[in-house]
């Protein structure tokens, strides 16, 4: 009988956990150095949380994996981290703000089943809750630059933006309802992948005007440096280039206030601004960002997040400001996998000529393991050679070789695997 | 709105996170230390991978979540780890043996719920595919032993034993067919927690008569040092006070040598003969064992296993020997909350007296986390005092205050927070 698996989901053989670790771990440990805490909570939520207002909305419902439970009670299968941090945060009122926490885990999604699309996979977030501070988006960000650092991703640019910004723009050409300012986000999030043509046929579902799109896409192109640019905006508003009101006014101090903090932080140059960043989601209010990985920038942003100020009062009834962001661990283990060596290794390989000394082998073994080295033995009673093929297939670095007329003289041969090289040990050296 | 969990399902806070990630990262050590590799297989399964041979039979199909996906398919929630590793077997036949893997993962399970009984947990296996050779139960053994070491969890023991042993001396009471047996290991298994009478009346279930039950109590009530145990057993046949046939026979020299091997690995010491253990599993054919926390008998095994030869050829059609443990990751844990000081701790907390320092600080920040030191700061623009009160949060161990008089002559003031000793250091010697 051949067993397969459910379309979407995937094994992760061990070749890519290694690295997927290795990673994992890295950023974890960032993310601990700047005092962020691991928060886990159950893969399996109440539907009235997954689907409440805490939840992504009714597209993601109905991506949602929900069933009746063995009581009668509909429950689903989480498709993001954030919306059981949010029912956390519900029912633990007394916890000390700024909460800074981390999580990493899996989600699941029912999307359309296309090649690189998962209906399993898992998400890495970081969030700052109850902070409205410009210093906790400075902190995110930058915490998120070390991180891609300490993986050794390469150079990458973080493209960042302020909602507020934009709205003030839309306002100022009289864009006003809840409805259209929505549509006018998530056509300006998708203009990279439109005609012109298709941008004003987008705009004028939402009764936006050809107009209005011009002078939308005339404000949105602005792009470069994060200082630069804004010093650009403040000339071109003295110019009555730029529009001017109590929204963009308050954008525009955010972002003047972040780029000092990110310029303490170290960060500034990896950082540029891009008035066309507004990412999608409905719930963001303030700061948004995506990054690119210099190298892939096909793959799409690899990290990215914002400010959502009002989507967690809405839940808990307390006012609670936060900003976060999102690694998108599964295109950066893509990119790594291309550059780094993850083939398994191990330090040494314990080899018998003849069984009679496998006893000798497994003390030798323990000598080794006790020092700390990687180490493996035959444990299925195979002959010489085969056990050779075995160690090529665990990547032994050293092979270590217990034979007879060795052993008669409380020697073992030591190989070092790249070299060829071999030299005769006292076994009471490895076994000490 | 309170939103509320799923019964049975809970949070991990950070305090309990941050012990469990040190417990967990330092046992996946150990486990690549000694050649065993991770997998990671999906969360969601069909349907007749969780209910066909592969699974644990008509009982845990009663407590595995099930649904239809969108498409109409049966799935569901994994309630173990070995299913979607045979499942992966089954796919990937050319897997070299012996296949050591490694997998922590979440399982779920609908059972009553019950104070520290849940329905979603965490399962830690290693198993070693492929091998027949009783140097694989060892390895299995004494990797346990290791990690439990490596862990500090204190005294413990491994209880162990041969099923093969058992089934020999029940098949010398003729006690043969396959529902004898196995009703026979489910009693032996559980025989701790019944009365003299309870015991009758389980075995009398499976027309195993009282003078038969005797001979059976008498047969698992051997228990002590492995070697010795042995030994009396071999002294006893030759007294004919202890049976023999092929299955014993078997059992003993199997024992034997494993107790060659575990004394090479140098864990003899940590294990016991137990002929009162056999697991309640049906699939279990040799080897099988049980582990004690000295200080925490009453918690039960925290790390248990055995030898399963005929599971995974059932499903992949290839004869596949097998040996594995799960570590009882929640016990264990329970265990090391009571003696392990897992208090969030930070080395850092950057306090400024006025907000005008802000940028200072972070750039002091930024210098004492690039040495890599954990490192926080306020994110509020909270005042001093509430800064103090931060601080104390975060578990800060030394304080770093940026005030005026110090910063006119270029300095910080350091404050230990355990002695409470101060002094001034220079600002260019932390950023530099």
């Amino acid at each position: 009988m051949k067993l397969s698996r459910i379309k979407g989901t995937r094994d992760y053989e061990p070749k890519d956990m290694i690295l997927r670790e290795k990673t994992v771990s890295t950023i974890k440990s960032v993310y601990e150095k700047r005092g962020f805490v691991p928060l886990e909570t159950p893969a399996i939520e109440k539907w009235e949380t997954l689907a409440g207002k805490a939840g992504g909305g009714a597209e993601i419902e109905k991506q949602t994996y929900n069933f009746l439970d063995f009581g009668g009670r509909r429950i689903g299968l989480r498709y993001e981290l954030t919306v059981g941090m949010v029912r956390y945060l519900s029912m633990n009122s007394n916890i000390s703000m700024p909460f800074k926490r981390y999580q990493y885990g899996r989600v699941w999604r029912y999307e359309e089943y296309k090649q690189g699309r998962y209906r399993e996979f898992f998400q890495f977030d970081i969030d700052i809750i109850g902070s409205k501070s410009m210093l906790a988006d400075a902190e995110v960000i930058s915490t998120a630059v070390e991180a891609l650092d300490a993986i050794q991703i390469g150079l990458f640019t973080v493209a960042l933006n302020n909602r507020k910004l934009v709205e003030g723009v839309l306002n100022y050409l009289s864009i006003k309802s809840k409805k259209q300012l929505e549509g006018a986000m998530r056509t300006i999030d998708k203009i990279a992948k439109l005609s012109r043509t298709e941008i004003y046929k987008e705009f004028r579902q939402y009764d936006i005007e050809k107009v209005q799109a011009d002078e939308i896409l005339n404000a949105i192109t602005r792009k470069g440096k994060l200082k630069g640019e804004l010093k650009k905006i403040r000339a071109a508003q003295k110019k009555k280039d730029f529009p001017s009101n109590k929204k963009i006014e308050d954008g525009l101090l955010e972002l003047e206030s972040l780029a000092g903090y990110l310029e303490s932080f170290g960060v500034l140059n990896a950082c540029e601004f891009d008035a066309s960043i507004v990412r999608g989601l409905a719930y963001y209010t303030g700061i948004v960002f995506e990054t690119i990985v210099t190298k892939k920038k096909s793959i799409g942003s690899v990290c990215s997040g914002g400010r959502y100020d009002d989507s967690i009062g809405k839940i808990t009834g307390i006012d609670t400001p936060a900003v976060g962001i999102s690694i998108g661990i599964e295109r950066i283990l893509d990119i790594l996998k291309e550059t780094t060596d993850s083939d398994i290794k191990i330090d040494y390989f314990v080899a018998v000529v003849s069984t009679e000394f496998q006893n000798e082998a497994i003390k030798i073994a323990r000598g080794l393991r006790n020092r700390g080295f990687s180490c493996e033995m035959d444990l299925m009673g195979r002959n010489f050679s085969n056990q050779m093929k075995y160690a090529n297939k665990c990547g032994a670095k050293n092979l270590v070789i217990v034979g007879p007329k060795d052993f008669a003289e409380g020697n073992v041969t030591l190989k070092d695997m790249q070299t060829g090289k071999e030299t005769k040990v006292l076994i009471a050296d490895i076994i000490a």
